[in-house]
């Protein structure tokens, strides 16, 4: 693992994520470019001292020298965005598989160049875009490859936070050490709300739809005094088979926690889902009841199923969902070793297109904010 | 009462609206163009043949012929949209008071010429945006309006339907008379969705927020083959104190009914309502519990009580909120009667200035929807 | 109208239930036992002095002497308990079709003597348990009757208040005027919230079922201090066809409103319907997603849909059911003095046999509390 | 662990609820009877196979003999109910602390023999009733704690299911594996759905409320014909304080999943929480607006804060709420180890206490189904 020491939120988090099935056991760790913390971060982790590096260089350097079952496998970045690109090139070309947080790189034309390496090296590659981890996410992209939905017409996906709706950043504190360089274009690149939850909102718009945003139209603010990146945006979307969208994401609606919903309307019906009541999808039929399909429901999708660990009833959350991205990870170098086919399922996690596309939304979303254009085309290509 | 025969869905709403409270008695109509048609509708209403008209001009003749003690008192107005400057006009100025459904009228031009009227006759009129008679929502606007919220930063409102998710135009069917009219150009004037539901969500964020839009990106769609005005749109907004917004309002969201919503969020906290759960206010905090405001709570404002009719716990629903609109209306004209100064309370309906912005919000939205600009200047001038 | 006199809430309430269809025209009541008051609210209500009463005993004689055209037809009666017996029989007597509130009567004794009288007379007899008016209760009958939910096993009904939480017995208060005459055993019967709020989850559980109480088992307690009636009970039930049930009822579950709850289980689904949310019916299916009936969908009932008023997701609320209950009345009545046949959706509205059952009930319920013995026989006859 | 083999629900639960928090590795286990499955289990679970066993006696035996710092530290026993006395009292006498599934034991008498092993032994002990593991719920104890609702009048808790609404004893499948044990007397006990989840609405029922249940009244059914044991029950409840309450557990409600819920209602204010919406607690005032607490707010108690791994808004579930327990057992036993007093937060979860007044429970509420008499004691001692 690099990154993720003491007072870092999503370290933990992927930490839980890859233990609760099992199937990771964390082996080696360089967690803060401040050797002593990293030291300190380790020793809290239980890690053989000699295995806990005080950079990610070293750490690849070493763990290449360890006899092949010794050696480290899978190396899970967790760093501020700026810290991405470096260490996630640098595994790859040094043979190991990688688990990135999102968003991806701090630029789009890094996130071309990354998606080159992982080209070249062959390495499989995980971006974690937790909530396309939940069984119901992944139901309702399912239901709409079905066709059952007929032709998707509209989007809505919303992203509606509160945390920071007053001005926290500069203020020594443990538990905002995130808000500080979420806030921090060094740290963070062109986009504040927008990189850190408006990414996730448009992957899973895509991710749900199978449609591809075409075109945007962005309204990115800056609302609370003294910020330096966006903390509100709202975006009109058009998609690659004419339907259109609305996304928006906020991190300043105060008394709001962390509730991203999606809706997708067909000709035939829509579905609905919000990680609040996460086990639960919505099925709206124009002229049917509603239909309520629910996590370790029998009649789920193989998808849904393979992504669910208890029988309905026992609600699955966030760290569930994220732990699905790290066990079909797995799967997969599991596979790889045994020179086996991976199964769909577990090839359904997000990686590098998902990046690619992720990285093209920041430089786009925040284009189109600054232009009188209504229109601006979206594209993965740097101009 | 002017339209609002057999087979029309607003004119039973109206006259339901007017009975709950036994404060109206239906004395006559002219309820169709068709006099046949206006005969039956007066007979099935239990109403004197002579005083079934076959015009509105007819009817605003005969009445004033009457007695005082007689003669109807308020007129209400329940044809398409291009039936409403004209009966609006005359009944104003043959002395009655006048309650119009929405939108007010065909063109902003037609709006601001109905507003003279008002102005010069001094009659009391009552434009019927439903959405702003349920309690909660009066609750919503007395907390906003209390400060307690903090200066506004963000409001998004949307109204999603699904009824016209395929073609139904030209249909004959009697259910469908609303799906024809709505969608004709000639009977609806510029807008479709826009006019029928987006102005309601319009309103309703104006009277929740006390702000008023200055500026709006709009993204117009005619989702459905063969159909003739926008049956979608969604449209960023800003309004005068700096706040932005999101207003979406579509007829083609497949399986959903009738759920409009809106969401204000403050400095300090944040507030949703929406009318699939008419009777709660959610107001969330920054660190405090989420509070739920119920119609009925002893805790709620005097707009709140006075507009309910139940104790807690008794649903009141979407009749009651059209009600609250006919009560206060006649509460005024009574206090008018009785030269009394009618109560705050009272006062509180949507009227002249309401259905001006809300034609203007017509006609700008759908000068964005076909602009290339990013922004539209918000003006209830006409140009 | 027999009673309902400034300060009663019932008395409002039936007013609006019969005006809302505008089938009903109030023309004389006997609002009080104190002339004074009885003349202050005739007037207030807009009344001819002349058929202001002070008496049901003079109304009945007076409106008798009226020509047919302009004589009352339907008495409602909306006293305290006590008042309810005497002026029924004398209406049904003197020619009167007859609302009743409920419970029917202060004993079973009574109730079982009123039901002669209706036998006798042959006239129009209802007893307004509102709950059956809604839809969606409506419609759940109708899935139960069908056969879908296979045969039912478990009936769970439960209706908790909470606004008799603290003594408010004997404080001079207007608001508190129902208090008062609920709590006080010479108005109220033998029964506090059995009586009042019991017997409606009693008969909501039987109307949905379609099942028959024939054993009961009672924990009846008086909770604060003070108190001489009931304020709390919950009972084990049994029914007719094996099934076993729950019911409770309170008027201490402080913080609660008004939020009565049916569920009933058969073989191969449940179904959950609470007036909180009253225009959703939960349909829950063994092995297939839940599905969510909704008040106004095409998809429903002949019943429910006779029952709705405008379209789907226009919430309808405790009023509407309660009006269900007066047009369903009034449409049987109009049926007979055309003589023609009512359709059965007019004739679904509780009368004699579910006041029986429900004076039953009390009297069984309050016994049950007081016995050590388990089970107590459920019987409509008097000892 | 001792069983949890292949096929198993509740062992692969304990397993993931050990290593969510990394403070637990599976070093050695007996997962059944059948050597050959044992050895299966353990290969698939990555153990090194001299520490698979053949039989819990063997595995005390051979891990007594091991150094301590490889030996085994925690038992988790996770048999069908009639293998949960004697391994426990063995592990506890060879030195292991021990974490056992619950119903805590075959009968009260082994109940009783097993607290006087503990007392003798002074090992830690762990009852997994997994609902106790609920920030939420940790919330509730402390709010009704904290005395905020008053003196408690009514505690209401209910369990419904669905998955046994029909015969699936003896089908040979993997996945009924459950229900054969469960439903089977020999391997379950006296109780079928009271002892599976009866006992956990108990104890939830309890621990909220800090009450103790004195008096009870049953009604226990076997619903589905075939069936050996119970599959429904209700029971009216009274609690040492005077409050009375309500249990019903059923596993015959077709639909339902697992929706255990709680609601303690006092002097001032109720709350109410249910697992299907695990991450939010009403508490219901009677004269100001509920409020919602929510896992992860700042305002919450330390309880509720210790048990919770995200920020709010990231819904946490079962599995989390099942992992808090081991957690907190973990916790306990590195305090004990380091020689420091345990936090009171870390010894907030259910040990030997509970497992006697579960399996007290279980013996009473069957000997009240088949007694006549309405109340039967509550009493922890063995007749």
């Amino acid at each position: 693992m690099i990154g993720g020491g003491q007072g870092a939120f999503i370290g933990g988090v992927h930490r839980i994520a890859a233990q609760i099935d099992g199937m990771y056991e964390l082996v080696c760790g360089a967690f803060s470019s401040n050797p002593e913390k990293s030291k300190a971060s380790g020793e809290l982790l239980g890690l053989a001292p000699d295995r806990v590096y005080t950079s990610y260089k070293e750490l690849f350097a070493q763990e290449q020298q360890l006899p092949e079952e010794e050696r480290v496998q899978v190396i899970s970045i967790v760093t501020p965005n700026h810290v991405h690109f470096e260490p996630a090139k640098l595994a790859l070309e040094s043979g190991f598989d990688v688990i990135l947080d999102k968003p991806m790189t701090f630029s789009l034309e890094e996130a071309l160049a990354l998606r080159k390496v992982v080209e070249q090296t062959g390495k499989l590659f995980c971006l974690t875009h937790t909530y396309t981890g939940y069984p119901m996410v992944k139901e309702a992209r399912q239901i709409v490859a079905s066709g059952k939905l007929g032709k998707i017409r509209k989007v809505y996906v919303e992203y509606p936070q509160g945390w920071l709706s007053t001005f926290k950043e500069g203020i020594e504190n443990k538990d905002l050490k995130q808000a500080s360089w979420r806030t921090d274009p060094s740290q963070s690149g062109i986009a504040g709300a927008m990189g850190d939850i408006g990414t996730h909102a448009f992957n899973l718009a895509e991710y749900v739809s199978g449609l591809e945003v075409t075109k945007l139209c962005a309204d990115i603010n800056i609302v609370v005094e003294g910020r330096q990146l966006d903390d509100d945006g709202a975006v009109l979307l058009k998609f690659d088979n004419g339907a259109s969208g609305v996304l928006f994401a906020t991190q300043i609606a105060a008394g709001e926690e962390n509730n991203i919903k999606v809706r997708v309307y067909g000709e035939h019906a829509g579905l609905e889902w919000q990680q609040a009541d996460a086990n639960s999808l919505q099925l709206k039929w124009l002229d049917q009841p509603t239909e309520i399909y629910r996590t370790g429901g029998i009649y789920t999708s193989s998808y849904a199923q393979h992504n669910t660990r208890t029988p309905a009833g026992h609600p699955e959350g966030y760290l569930e969902a994220f732990a699905n991205l790290y066990r079909n990870f797995a799967l997969c170098v599991q596979a790889r070793e045994a020179g086996e086919q991976p199964k769909p399922e577990w090839l359904d996690f997000p990686g590098m297109e998902e990046g690619v596309r992720g990285m093209a939304f920041i430089e786009q979303v925040i284009a189109s904010g600054k232009s009188d254009k209504k229109w601006t085309d979206f594209t993965t290509k740097t101009i």
